[in-house]
């Protein structure tokens, strides 16, 4: 239902270029309000003493009103239709980042710095010593974002080219939210070993590399080859991004319900790549009672009798064959409900079967696994990843500031100290007092989430000894030669 | 000699932090002249209310005077020094380019757009048409700038990471010149399949690939491979960006002495990436007598008898055990001599043996193949790579244009009929009326250039049969679906 609302072509977005003079934006408002479609936004794109370029999105109940405002835009005399789109399309339409100059090169002085003969003694500093290639070149701010498509957001194996737009999406996010330069690499092989040996090869002129939408089991062992391979940063965000924010939504959830993560017993719905993340660190966090359930029923239990072994390999504890529970009689006995599988599998009835306080995150997209107003009625705190429920657990809430953090170090890796640091950073911009059932994680567009990410990731790079680089003080004086 | 001047220590710029108030500057200026020192540039990089940061350039005769002038900077109670360097290695600080959004996300409404869920529309309309990558995303625009460091410059094997400056300076030539976004792709391989296997493998989200700084004979073997397996344009810029401007100079050089393509006889000495790709186009072009001389003598003769055979392989042609002649011996029959090898190997008088009018392209870097001073003597048209003589033969005339060319028409192949056309479009840029024995080549900072080189280059692709793109007319209105 979402998804073909999503879908509709019943929105269309025109792309106009009027003559700049009264009157002719009249001319199409009247024609649209002739067909009684309604007019939505109008977007002014670019202003000439001459003309004016409007995005104009417009709502018809078929095809054929749509058609006849097509036509009749073409009779209008100061009006030219650029494009039809909607105005999703028209956003992407040659993309959404680009490369920019730091500095001009306009004269012949600044081509001679910035490439030959200038740039000779700067090759020529690093080929002597390796480590200036963090000071003078991009490397310390770059982050590739490699994807080879297999697991597009929610829709499957799309291939690389259909993922290159979710890619530039990230990068737009490292960019505004982090400042982090991010260049997508869509890899044309889905093959384990050459997506290692690849990534390996062109990781010289990056300083992380930010592994996305890549398909379990596959992103398990290309995330540990190249983790083992690479001394930059490596992290698969739809694993680790999830699981970090989730424990922080997690953290802030069990303080209002007055329980500790010692204490609860946890069901994780879906063991992919984010779901055996979050198992994960659930388990650095402190929890002892764990149930992992796939397709198949619960095959992951977790308690004290395995709980180190279960630390050290969390597979080790599976019987992926057979389960020992169904998800629903495992329901009985949890307080805590973290789903990363699918759209409504389950009912509030369901969920009734939890333990007093339930605690529910429903995480699939762009359906939850429950219809969030029967879970609203039974659960006390329930989160989704959608903006238009509150208590959204986002993975944009953590890895701008989890790379901004290791890169500002030089970090060799991003371990589970500095995942764990992140997720504290998060559950702490609420405070105490301000907590809520609806109110147990910020915003993304919360400026301070960044920044206290960023400096608890930092601290917990050094305080493991991966950090690499001094932070310089103001009164230090850099010499560079 | 213009290297160990070029690599001096003797100039030094600080980066000052200077309380904005009147008398500040003048203090350190008091203090550079103290040791009697010359004061050099002063810039601005940033002005507040509160400071003023200056990058201060200063000239000493030894490293004791800059060291008291770093010591009165202590001193001095306004002024900050926050890093000591040379502009070029400041300008290098933290890297040249940067990624820059297209669009600002600020809100969330921007950020369902961009990003999930908005975007899984756009990845779904590419899946089902894979055409549409062109349009809603930045492959038509992208280039990768592929190197490996072996030879970076004409410094050699320096590695990937002393290259990523160098690719950096080629990346803000893309784009200041032709608006293309190129970004960097070092690697930490030198064997031909890894390389051949890498790039292919980081393709789908590039529009373009430039390879760059790959060492002969290397650089044969992964562009000719790459162009097999690859459906959008590879050119090697160091073979095929310098022999086009070669050309273009040539054919001016040869207005001016009213000879022809068909009657000279030239001599290419080197035959490494750049001298093999110009012996190359020059039979593309029309020559039909070639000497081809590398560190041994003269290997490669090409005339009426074997230019066939030439044409398709020309190294079929070449004895590279056994010269036939020396180079000084083959002078005495040439009319153009060009040099892509090594500096100051051949003397004023080395040149006189050749026929009247001679024509020398002497492009080896930084020091010509022979002292400009007594070329100028002998020849009647000179040129080499360098900006502080007449005809500086530039492959920045070549490269921008022809790759925005092919990228307008989607191009599958840079041919080697685009690349004539884009020597002749440089060439024609210098008209009848105005060509002299010193200007035979337009300037790199020459707006015409670029323009001239895109149109015909985007010509040459139709011609072929190679374009896939239709360039709207102002009249076409694209509906996007």
């Amino acid at each position: 239902m979402a998804k073909a609302d999503f879908l509709s072509n019943n929105r269309f977005t025109l792309r106009l270029e009027l003559v700049n003079k009264p009157g002719v934006f009249a001319s199409v408002a009247t024609l649209i309000a002739s067909v009684k479609a309604d007019l939505g936004a109008v977007d002014i794109v670019e202003v000439t003493p001459y003309t004016i370029i409007r995005d104009v999105t417009f709502y018809v109940s078929n095809q054929k009103d749509a058609d006849k405002i097509l036509k009749g835009l073409e009779k209008l005399e100061n009006v030219k239709t650029i494009a039809v789109s909607d105005k999703i399309l028209l956003l992407h339409l040659g993309g959404k980042i680009q490369v920019q100059n730091k500095t001009p090169i306009q004269t012949r002085n600044q081509l001679s710095m910035a490439y030959t003969p200038g740039v000779a003694k700067v090759a020529q500093a690093i080929a002597e010593t390796p480590d200036k290639v963090y000071k003078l070149t991009i490397k310390s701010n770059s982050v590739a974002i490699v994807t080879d498509g297999s697991a597009v957001l929610g829709l499957g194996n799309l291939g690389p080219e259909a993922a290159l737009p979710v890619m530039e999406g990230k990068a737009m996010i490292f960019k505004e939210f982090a400042n982090i330069d991010a260049w997508p690499i869509c890899l044309a092989t889905q093959d384990v070993d050459e997506i290692v040996k690849t990534v390996q090869n062109i990781s010289p002129a990056f300083g992380g590399i930010n592994l996305e939408d890549i398909s379990a089991p596959r992103c398990f062992e290309i995330e540990e080859k190249l983790k083992k391979i690479l001394s930059i940063p490596v992290m698969h965000d739809d694993q680790h991004g999830t699981a970090v924010v989730i424990l922080a939504a997690l953290k802030n959830a069990l303080k209002i319900v007055k329980k500790d993560m010692e204490g609860v017993r946890v069901v994780v719905n879906g063991l992919g790549a984010a779901g055996a993340a979050c198992c994960r660190i659930l388990l650095s966090a402190g929890v002892r009672n764990l149930y992992g359930c796939n397709r198949k029923g619960v095959v992951l239990i977790v308690d004290e009798t395995n709980l180190g072994q279960a630390r050290k390999d969390l597979f080790s504890c599976a019987t992926l064959d057979v389960p020992s529970l169904t998800l629903r009689e495992a329901l009985c006995t949890v307080d805590v409900f973290i789903g990363v599988s699918a759209g409504n599998i389950l009912t509030g009835k369901d969920l009734n079967r939890m333990k007093e306080d339930r605690i529910v995150f429903a995480m699939a997209n762009p359906d939850p696994e429950v219809d969030p107003h029967e879970a609203f009625k039974v659960c006390r705190i329930f989160a989704t990843g959608r903006s238009d429920f509150p208590n959204q657990i986002n993975n944009a809430l953590a890895f701008p500031g989890i790379f901004r953090g290791a890169l500002n170090v030089r970090a060799k890796v991003i371990n589970e100290e500095m995942k764990i640091a992140a997720a504290d950073a998060i559950a702490n911009l609420v405070l105490e007092n301000q907590l809520s059932s609806e109110y147990i994680i910020p915003s993304i567009f919360d400026k301070r989430v960044v920044e206290a990410v960023t400096k608890a990731v930092e601290q917990a790079a050094y305080q493991t000894g991966v950090a690499r680089k001094l932070i310089l003080k103001d009164t230090d004086v850099e010499i560079i030669d």
